[in-house]
């Protein structure tokens, strides 16, 4: 019998108890490889780590010390008595045991894997394992079974609206934030749209780290119910909402592992959107050879993928394949791209015509899930929201209910790239130009990113600037100079 | 600038720094995510996981506390002045989806990744995607790349010796303790043998679990060394040995995900063998149905893949093909395989006798690497030594070496499992038995296992005991009752 401690460390997501060297009651010295124990006590026994305190002012030998997610979870006070014993593997695992050997698995399999997921049987480590395995291939069907598994069996609802729409992209692309922009778009024409955005996983800028540079992104079911009511719209971190716990689970070990399949990204958009009561969703297939999707024939197997997860759960889907081939708009990372953003919605000159236009057809195709509105007309409806700044008043509106962030500031460490002949832009490298972001400090600071002066197709002289580099750390900025001068991403083409 | 404070936490491999949530140096409120970071102002920069602290008993907001292995690996005094900045996703980890899209890695790929795991760049869940990333399949190159990888550049020498000798198992099989007899009887024949033994990684015991009821197994290099040149033998746990650290790291991962493929087992072996100077290996590779290796041809394959590989990096090898079709011995567990192991070498009436004939059999195969001895001689070498009692006294000499373990406890919540109906017994199932085995607690305690009354071939009446369960801890015996309940592991036959 041990005595239940609270020890104030957040271990972000991964449960961990802590027993005192000396501790008693269980034969601690014996313990030298990583142990995964159970703490019975509870209405159910959890999972958690177990590592060792040498220090009585943490934990004293009589004491279970439990960090912050271990302590939530148990829910009993602290002085509780509880009791150990040693967790075994998950018989889910069996399942990953057979998914590497090329078995498909069965339906029931990804809903126990993510049973033991969400219950925290699996560490991040067995996390790891399940992304790892299933990332090698996965029949439609399997697609099907996790996307059902992980949207799980809650969602919220929406009682007065007959349609409830969403957008979500698959990513690769760098700066193409048109989630804002069609968010404003669709909310001001009058269509509830609660856009559940993610922090970025492999990329410099998630829609949530954008957006959270200009307002506050982290609203709980209530609050995102309650602003998508009087405004129309709001755009959320979905990490917050516990109805899409299992998906802030995978991503967290996902962003860490720094790896997401398509099929696993996919699986866990239609997932969120089920789960936060969406009707129609259009899904947004940027192709480009430097983009997650490569080729139009891949996209086309997304795209058949999409629809016929929709169709199998019941949710409308619209998905669109664009062009990925270069970054979309000027900035790169959380402030640049917000940067953008607001240009477009202020209708600027500066603003990036192709961030632009690439919102408003998808926000078109969006406003054309309305009955009301006539094949084809969605882009000139959005066009007149956006030209006439109703666009910009719905989303300040939105920025105003969800709390308004303060003013963030751009890295002040910068260099500037120039071109090394005169030509024509031939190509620029997404996965480069991430690669420089990321390394620039784009995923932990919102003022580090990528600044691009010239896109595709422009001349440029010898010694005119390509882009600038913003980071906001000197090591991170090291790093990002590093990699720009092995290969700064830009083609240059001598012809004109 | 933060202060450097050292954290008495030990978290099993995994570097950890602890930041207050009021540090004014960093943005901590911004973190929501697993967050890895480097820590800068040692020789080296090293990689940690952040947690997030609210006790300024554990660190102060302008301290950055660290946990036992990173405190170590950073190798500053208490109070040094560090900075942070964001780790990047290793380069490495470029090679592993590599894997995953089903490519064959290049050797300097393996040797890139072991390098990371070794400076810790790797997290435990890198190294469980590395695993499982490499899992589904390895071709023979790959097995020696990432053999070499973990062998290292180091290794220990033996200067006065021509031929020292190791034996290793490829496991699956319960109760399969021949390593300490062979290690008895070679080390009185006086070959010198710096067994290195392993804990179990899905296993029940292990034999540094088996031999730790006996002795200290805990030795490092010098003491493993003394007592080999002493005693000419020796019995150790390599995770203590820094020369085979890699292996280390990796094995506490493939405990916590429960896997462990044959070609990550053997590249394992053989590097460490290599590690520790060894020049003559033999390799048990145990067929059954229910056993790792199901087929004849499968163990071939392994057989001239351990052949291949031994050749390559100039290792003498010998792979034998045993029968592993039940389980060997009578205990299953770390004091019940200790109390078999003791009953053969003392020529006990009650001793085992396939566990006797298999290390006899395996003994006389590595005698028979000393040139001197002429073929086929070995094993009755090997029976001369242990029924003369001089294998026996050798593992005294070197028990008393090593440390005397003080007496262990066989489980007293114990279960006799008897027979439903006369017969013969047909089938042990290997696997089943380890799970019940793990279930009721071997792995976490020595006393907790299986002791089999009955083995294949065996006449029973119905009512007789086939085996009797031993738990320590009350949660284990129900999980294992439980298992036992619904497929106790024996196949019993009417015919007699």
């Amino acid at each position: 019998m041990l005595s239940l401690k609270y020890v104030a460390i957040n271990s972000f997501n991964e449960n961990i108890v802590y027993l005192h060297k000396d501790c008693d009651a269980y034969r601690v010295d014996d313990i030298k490889h990583i142990t995964k124990i159970e703490v019975h006590g509870g209405a159910e026994p959890i999972s958690a780590f177990l590592e060792i305190v040498e220090d009585e002012s943490i934990v004293h030998p009589r004491q279970l010390g439990m960090n912050k997610q271990a302590f939530e979870q148990l829910n009993l006070p602290e002085g509780a008595n509880v009791t150990l014993s040693l967790a075994n593997v998950s018989s889910s695992v069996a399942s990953i045991k057979r998914k590497i050997s090329g078995n498909v698995l069965y339906d029931s399999e990804y809903k126990a894997i993510i049973k033991d997921i969400v219950s925290k049987k699996y560490s991040n480590m067995d996390i790891a394992s399940f992304l790892v395995a299933t990332g090698s291939f996965m029949t439609v069907q399997e697609v099907l079974a996790l996307t059902e598994a992980l949207a799980g069996d809650e969602n919220i609802t929406w009682d007065k609206e007959t349609i409830v729409v969403d957008h979500h992209c698959m990513g690769g692309v760098p700066g193409n934030k048109t989630d804002i922009i069609i968010t404003a778009i669709v909310a001001a024409y009058g269509l509830p749209i609660p856009k559940t955005a993610s922090r970025s996983l492999t990329s410099c800028s998630g829609t949530a780290d954008t957006f959270s540079v200009l307002a506050n992104v982290d609203l709980d079911e209530k609050m995102l119910k309650k602003i998508v009511n009087d405004h129309r719209g709001a755009i959320v971190s979905y990490i917050n909402l516990p109805i899409t716990y299992a998906n802030k689970l995978i991503s967290s070990v996902q962003r860490s592992i720094g790896m997401a399949t398509k099929e696993h990204v996919l699986a866990s958009i239609i997932a969120i959107k089920l789960a936060t009561g969406v009707s129609h969703l259009l899904i947004d297939i940027p192709v480009g050879s430097s983009s997650n999707i490569k080729t139009t024939n891949d996209a086309l197997k997304l795209r058949k993928m999409t629809e016929y997860i929709g169709d199998m759960l019941n949710l409308h889907v619209d998905a669109v394949i664009t062009d990925g081939s270069e970054p979309i708009g000027n900035g790169v990372g959380p402030v640049l791209e917000a940067r953008d953003v607001m240009r477009v919605l202020r209708n600027k000159e500066n603003a990036p015509r192709d961030l632009m236009e690439k919102s408003l057809f998808l926000a078109g195709r969006i406003i054309e899930f309305d009955p009301k509105v006539r094949g084809g007309q969605g882009y000139h409806i959005a066009k007149e929201i956006l030209t006439s700044g109703r666009a910009l008043e719905a989303l300040n509106k939105i920025i105003y209910a969800q709390g308004k962030a303060p003013q963030a500031q751009l890295g002040r460490l910068t260099r500037e790239i120039t071109a090394q002949k005169s030509g024509v832009v031939e190509s620029i490298d997404n996965s480069r130009i991430t690669r420089i972001g990321v390394l620039a400090g784009a995923q932990q600071s919102a003022g580090a990113g990528l600044d691009l002066m010239k896109k595709v197709g422009d001349e440029v002289e010898r010694g005119d600037v390509l882009y600038r580099v913003h980071s906001v750390n000197s090591n991170d900025f090291a790093f990002a100079n590093s990699a720009i001068d092995s290969d700064n991403g830009y083609e240059i083409s001598s012809k004109k």
